[in-house]
């Protein structure tokens, strides 16, 4: 796999990169952090600070800069500064449907950056060739990408608690300026009793054995997860972590994998932990909690009031199940609160992280975007409602305050209010120039090499001819979008055309241009238009797929909005996948189509799925075989069954 | 508006539901309830209760139940009690693009007393007729519908703090068995100064007048909120909550309106309001959380924790902005975890609810197809990854034992692991009768009155036809919301036909059928298929809409699966809203629509929102008006451009 870093635009992005911490002010009085224990006088405090704040600007002037502290692994010179590890490239492409192509991981942990996270978990490099090469190439890239105060993000990867696992791992990360090992077993009775098979005793035998494998590969990185933590026996937990510590762990991560505990019990248990594991201080403690019942947020919050120090979550929450805690959540949270609410750990608990929350709403966006995990309109922070008002009452008061009803800018988290009312957001139309849609994606977070921006902007030109209004933001990103999954595509479609309705049968015609260079067309019928398209397509590519979901939707307002399409597919049942047991054998691929035509968009979203498919087909090979044979491996199906053939 | 309400219906729902509340065992032990201070044997024990459970149906085994307690408005006789208060017909409606017909209020609040919701609170019944009408009726039939054990929901109505809100919000509500106005004014100091523009003094006087004039009213179930209370200072909620109980006020409402609380801050609240508000015993305290910083469920449940003995929430954690907490997030955390960590209010803090989780997932679709308000595949419990496992090692674990990775069975909350997994869901298929049908649709919790199931019925024939596979619930659920919107409709498009394609203009002709029975049909060109559609609608009806959002999803799995399109409009401005502050001036409206067809689902989507906006225009005049005008309000726009007329 080839990848070309332009250093010039590694250029732009440090020039535009802000990397200091925002955080609240520090108000001249002190509050309780446990519940039930304020008195009235400090209640009556507490509510000074958004009444202090008598507009919305106001409360973002109380924002001030702290920097970062140096990175240390086992030791953060500050005791108020909380790491936030995202996990959003691991955690969160476990969600069903999300996966990703290298380079979008890519551009979303370039995104991460600029956003700050202190540690990017990019993958899990022993699941396949794949997800090693995309870990490595962000170690070697993003990895190496120091801004200008000196910050650079920790690259991650996971391993399970064995040999391979582990060197595979280090193999990937070890080009980055801050390589670190997460390695994991599970620990709570009911996974080490059917899971596992092993008793406590191996269980700790395992994990410490793990972490000296990974020390001595020169490792001085490492993180350690009791998987089930929330479920674990406490005593268990001092015993294994007290031992990993000792073989040279430096963060220990938390988790409440089935999302189990309530915040006061998960915050506990980390007090506990703070209080009886051995070598507690030499050691950062972190959190990763699960959203079974809609609590990651709230407990990744009671960690840190209870002293954890890093906080692992997923950009809008995504990831296997229920999600994770909301990295736009827990950091909205500490950034508005965290000067008064968590004083309960070391340090003076005025909390604080390295995020600049202005790039908070393009980064949702981006990984909406490439994982197809869409967020409902009342998502916290970054859902499409969050900053509306419906209600006569709330309008009212929004006019005359605006932070009657809001607690933080629209504008502090990147999302400029004019894209929200009509008109006041920026158009391009059909005359803007590349420099202008260059420029503006930059601005959105989307730094592009030439020779993609050349062709986002071809079919800018194509779609703005057709759309009066001009194209907005969304727009450009669904662009963006839609020629992601287009790089080096295999088969594209040339020509379409469909004749539908209520009565008569749905028929299309399609052309497409395949790997051959050659120009195939099939005319195909269907229970409607896009059936019948993709009848089509199945036809000419000669694939056996299952459509496993389909949306679509209007990317902005208005009847000739241009709608962008999500298709999910898998591969039918005995697909090379079966030897693999890490890899799901119900792995999914998502393709994104934008267009004026739905029929059109849809077509192109299907296609992209199937390149998707087709690529990670043909790169995928058993590890013994070291990565030599990359060659086409047909996905079963019958032969296209081409009907003419146009070049 | 006519409603013909059928007993044979009533009957089968009796006799269908099952009321007592599902909790957990009572483990023998004691764990702490507040943060940081339990001991490391009562950590250990803690874990017990998943430890137990070998299995996910061992899990759900340790629900035993207890029976509902007598409704007695300002006093629960168990304290350990949860009344569960449901807004999602008010709060939840509130949020943009969800407007609802009143028969689908209706249908909802039919579901929310199968669920067992202690009380409903139906709507704002000044807002408008329309809103009082859907009141009005809820009141009069849910909340006559007494079941087997006694049960019958309260149906509440919610009014500011003024004589004439409160008037009509009991006039709304009084002929239920159960009654309760609900009335409100901001307490903050930013609300009060900037919103209001009153005193203190005069914030407390108006409080009490209203309280004391529902009472005077013969009102004796009075429900008091002091708006944004989580920014009011305690000692002027101490001073205004005393006040109205001595006025007569029976329950306490406690609003975090703008999501501002961490989860122990908003607990300690709670606690405090407990201790220092005079004649606190006499009342219920009850949370209100907004989740703008995704917090609304935990600080219910620090509420509960802390003595509140009512929640506010809705379905799918649906409200304005970021919404509110989340009914099934709140209930089933209180089912799993409410016996062992909410030991800090009166009582033995052996908290349960009397919600039936099994009718969760039905419900949660209900509300879903209904406001247009989708889930996102992680949301927690209801989302459609919830149950779902995506990583090989995950997988491996599931396979071994269910709990490993799920707390909760998904067929606790009424989902059928089947609906998942493919093939093994109920599927209908083009010979299933109307009584098959009927029947799969009372089980999913769709009670249809005769006529409306013959139409579903008619068009499930039409679409089984034509899907190989047959019809999964989810089909069948979209049959039912495409149906709603089509009830008395004015405007049907009975004809379709479409050209489109890559090259060449989008071009579409489009028959209709007006309220004068009259067919007549246009063509139209536009930017792609649907858009030429909505032209020639447009053109037709003689309508000036925006199109505020359009999407369309498959609905279940598969190339040829049904789909289902939804939009939000909204009128141009200058339409008849502007007179009425109460209502929002962008009043938007939903219209859903499934076909095999994604042009014609479309088609019926976009007639179906339309035909909603002529409705509520018609039946909508300024209060003064009394009702007496029902006449068509044209909403500006051109005149139809009937190009030809074909009966």
């Amino acid at each position: 796999m080839k990848f070309s870093f332009s250093s010039a635009i590694a250029c732009v992005m440090l020039a535009s990169s802000t990397t200091h911490a925002f955080t609240p002010s520090t108000p001249s009085f002190r509050v309780s952090n446990h519940i039930s224990t304020a008195s009235n006088f400090e209640i009556a405090q507490r509510t000074k600070f958004s009444l202090n704040a008598q507009s919305a600007e106001e409360l973002e002037v109380l924002y001030k800069r702290r920097p970062r502290p140096e990175y240390i692994p086992n030791h953060i010179p500050d005791p108020d500064y909380v790491r936030i590890f995202d996990t959003t490239l691991r955690d969160g492409e476990q969600s069903p449907g999300a996966t990703l192509t290298s380079n979008e991981k890519l551009e979303i942990a370039r995104m991460l950056a600029k956003l700050g996270v202190d540690i990017i978990e990019a993958g899990f490099p022993i699941a396949s060739p794949d997800d090693f090469a995309a870990v490595k190439q962000i170690a070697d890239v993003v990895g190496n990408e120091v801004f200008e105060d000196g910050y650079v993000p920790v690259i991650c990867g996971l391993s399970r608690a064995n040999e391979k696992d582990i060197a595979r791992a280090w193999d990937a990360v070890k080009g980055a300026k801050l390589p670190r090992v997460h390695t994991f077993i599970a620990t709570s009775k009911i996974h080490m009793e059917t899971k596992l098979n092993k008793t406590p005793d191996q269980v700790v035998e395992i994990a410490v054995n793990a972490v000296k494998y990974a020390k001595s590969l020169g490792c001085n990185d490492i993180e350690f997860s009791p998987e089930d933590a929330g479920r674990s026996d406490p005593e268990f937990l001092y015993r294994i972590l007290s031992a990993v510590i000792e073989a040279g762990a430096t963060t220990l991560n938390i988790p409440d994998t089935t999302g189990w505990n309530m915040p006061w019990e998960f915050g506990g248990l980390i007090e506990q932990l703070r209080a009886n594991v051995t070598g507690a201080d030499k050691v950062v403690f972190s959190t990763h909690c699960q959203n079974d019942l809609g609590l990651a947020t709230a407990n990744s919050l009671a960690g840190a009031l209870n002293g954890a120090r890093q906080l692992e979550c997923t950009i809008n929450g995504i990831g296997e199940r229920a999600g994770n805690a909301s990295l736009e959540e827990v950091c909205m949270a500490l950034a508005l609160k965290g000067d008064e609410q968590f004083k309960g750990g070391p340090g003076t608990g005025k909390l604080y992280t390295g995020i600049n929350p202005v790039h908070i709403s393009p980064t949702s966006k981006m990984v909406s975007e490439y994982t197809g995990m869409m967020c409902q309109p009342h998502k916290a922070i970054v859902g499409a409602n969050a900053f509306k008002h419906e209600s006569g009452i709330h309008q009212d008061g929004m006019i005359k305050n605006k932070s009657t009803y809001e607690i933080m800018t629209p504008e502090s988290i990147g999302l400029m209010r004019g894209d929200q009312e009509s008109g006041a957001g920026i158009v391009l139309g059909k005359h803007s120039g590349r420099n202008a849609v260059g420029t503006r994606l930059r601005e959105l977070g989307y730094d592009l090499e030439p020779e993609k921006l050349n062709a986002v902007f071809a079919r800018f030109k194509e779609v703005a001819e057709k759309k009066k209004g001009g194209l907005e933001d969304e727009d450009l990103e669904a662009l963006v979008t839609d020629q992601a999954g287009l790089t080096n595509e295999l088969w594209k479609v040339t020509g379409l055309q469909v004749s539908t309705g209520m009565s008569g049968i749905p028929t299309a015609t399609v052309t497409m241009c395949g790997p051959d260079g050659v120009e195939r067309y099939v005319a195909a019928t269907g229970t409607g238009p896009v059936d019948a398209v993709y009848k089509a397509i199945d036809q000419i590519i000669g694939v056996s797929v299952k459509l496993e979901d389909y949306s679509m939707k209007s990317v902005t307002e208005g009847i000739e909005a241009l709608a962008s399409t999500r298709v999910v597919l898998s591969p039918v049942v005995g697909g090379p996948n079966d030897n693999n047991p890490l890899i799901s054998k119900e792995r999914k691929f998502t393709g994104s189509g934008s267009d004026n035509d739905i029929v059109t968009a849809s077509a192109r979203a299907y296609t992209s799925a199937i390149n998707k498919l087709l690529k990670w087909t043909m790169r995928r090979q058993p590890e013994e075989d070291n990565g030599s044979k990359a060659e086409a491996v047909a996905v079963e199906g019958s032969e296209p069954t081409v009907v003419g053939a146009s070049a």
